[in-house]
């Protein structure tokens, strides 16, 4: 019987490292430092010293440990293999395999948006739900695409890239992907700053946001209370991401939208204006999907590299 | 050691049966007559008794056959429970358990569109694939998502729905939906006359289309007799679908987009207008997924059907 778990989410500053029961409870959790010099060749020693320390330390057995999960900011195919992560300066890495060599334990390997829309379903914002599409608004967008408590990857690892959906002809400067237009370029972070500044500059209508600085935050500071041209701003924002869950919908028919990512700190305010939306543009049986707030925030990787183990 | 199969789909006007190996060679197709009169409590104890009836005639051993997979036009849970299907004249119906009652078979029920994804998947334009979204272009616009070999179906049995993905805010009149501005109204067969009409509507310029009748047929026909007018729509339903296809593949990330039903007779020059737009609009890693024709025509609900039951 296994009584235990690691789960590992790996990024580009820190390794976040998490010892879990099989049940879900954490018994620890801690950081490591990630070394990203030399092509980021010591990250993996590293996460496996850490975890053989942990093992020695807290003298558990080797037969009682499920595995590692581990998540990394890069694609990963069905062997844990990384073809490429900018930014822990990888090529390709054969991660799975590499860390079972590492820790004699068994190792599976994702990416680590759709590993955090694991650990939504299992321990935050999606408890109790089997289908959901996680979206993490943050300086772009992420997410992740669950199906029946399974991760979708797809075979270019590409699957839950929907920041980079195109919503929007009428922007001509370049997204990060390279494409035009794409979601992320409106409903993040610094799309929320493009759209103030949109509206900032479209009239001379008196806002707290005049004031600067301007940020995602301050935009919905001014929204709650009670500034017209923040919620002009906060509308769009709703509109274009409300819309576009409504095409992702029609694709996989989720259950529950959970949304994180330091955007989401806004609260259930910003869920409102995006649920509204939604609804009017989902196809009749989807409009009944939920919406949460994720809860989890940057122990979701942790969680869902775990879960994607057991 | 299973050596047939059953693959059956049941349409509103007739029910088509197939008679597998389970290699998937087909030892014989035939029809039968849908009897949708009082509720259409006929439908399934008439399938039953044709599959009963081949088994005698052929002298099949109930033990050499892997089951009946049945595709229905409505959605079906897991159980292979259909909530409504309005063409059958049904409420809800326990297809899967009545029809293992009437036959002592094993039965498994999907979703028509959604089982005719798994038919191109295994014998038809999605050879050698294991994820794929099939895009029919008839009266309507339906589909049905693959990833790893299964059938997508949905909590809602909505998946796949990606006719109703909204595109176009400039249509104020309802789709079938009852929403405004969906893939249907722009890329089904009714969609490209609706295009062709606003096109005409626009200026004087000469078309062959001008002759009427319109239909997606003639659009396309004029289109390779040369007409610039007819090239104009194609272009614009191809920027439709190919923009749609792109966000859809951000979600699942599909190996390969299959283009079936009757508008897609046009032949490959519809693929060429719908992946042209497809390639400019897709994230840089889904670019490369490939277009392809569906082949099996209406038979791809009998070959889905048996797959799905092996």
């Amino acid at each position: 019987m296994k009584k235990y778990c690691f789960g590992i989410d790996v990024g580009g500053t820190t390794v976040k490292c998490g010892l879990f029961q099989t049940d879900g409870t954490v018994v620890e959790k801690w950081e490591i430092h990630t070394r990203t010099e030399e092509n980021g060749r010591l990250i993996l020693p590293d996460v496996a010293e850490t975890i053989n320390k942990k093992i020695e330390e807290r003298k558990l057995k080797k037969e009682e440990i499920a595995g590692i999960g581990i998540g990394v900011p890069g694609p990963v195919n069905e062997n844990g293999d990384v073809a490429v992560a900018v930014n822990l300066h990888w090529g390709f890495v054969a991660v799975a395999k590499e860390m079972e060599q590492l820790t004699g334990l068994k190792v599976k390997a994702g990416n680590d948006a759709n590993v955090a829309a694991l650990g939504e379903l299992w321990k935050g914002g999606g408890v109790g739900y089997h289908n959901l599409i996680l979206v993490t608004l943050g300086t772009g967008v992420g997410g992740g695409v669950i199906i029946n408590d399974k991760i979708v990857a797809g075979p270019h690892g590409a699957a839950g890239e929907i920041g980079h959906a195109h919503v929007e002809d009428a922007i001509t400067d370049p997204c990060n992907c390279g494409n035009c237009g794409c979601l992320e370029q409106v409903a993040s972070a610094t799309g929320i700053v493009r759209l103030a500044k949109e509206e900032l500059a479209a009239s001379d209508e008196a806002s707290l946001l005049r004031k600067g600085p301007i940020s995602a935050k301050s935009v919905f500071d001014a929204l709650k209370a009670g500034d017209a041209l923040a919620e002009r701003i906060v509308e769009r924002f709703g509109c274009y991401l409300g819309k576009a869950l409504a095409v992702y919908a029609c694709v996989t028919d989720p259950e529950v939208f959970v949304i994180g990512g330091g955007v989401s700190k806004a609260g259930p305010i910003l869920v409102e204006y995006v649920q509204k939306y939604y609804k009017e543009y989902a196809f009749s049986t989807c409009k009944s999907a939920a919406f949460a707030l994720a809860t989890l925030g940057n122990d979701a990787g942790i969680y869902g590299a775990a879960k994607m183990m057991l």
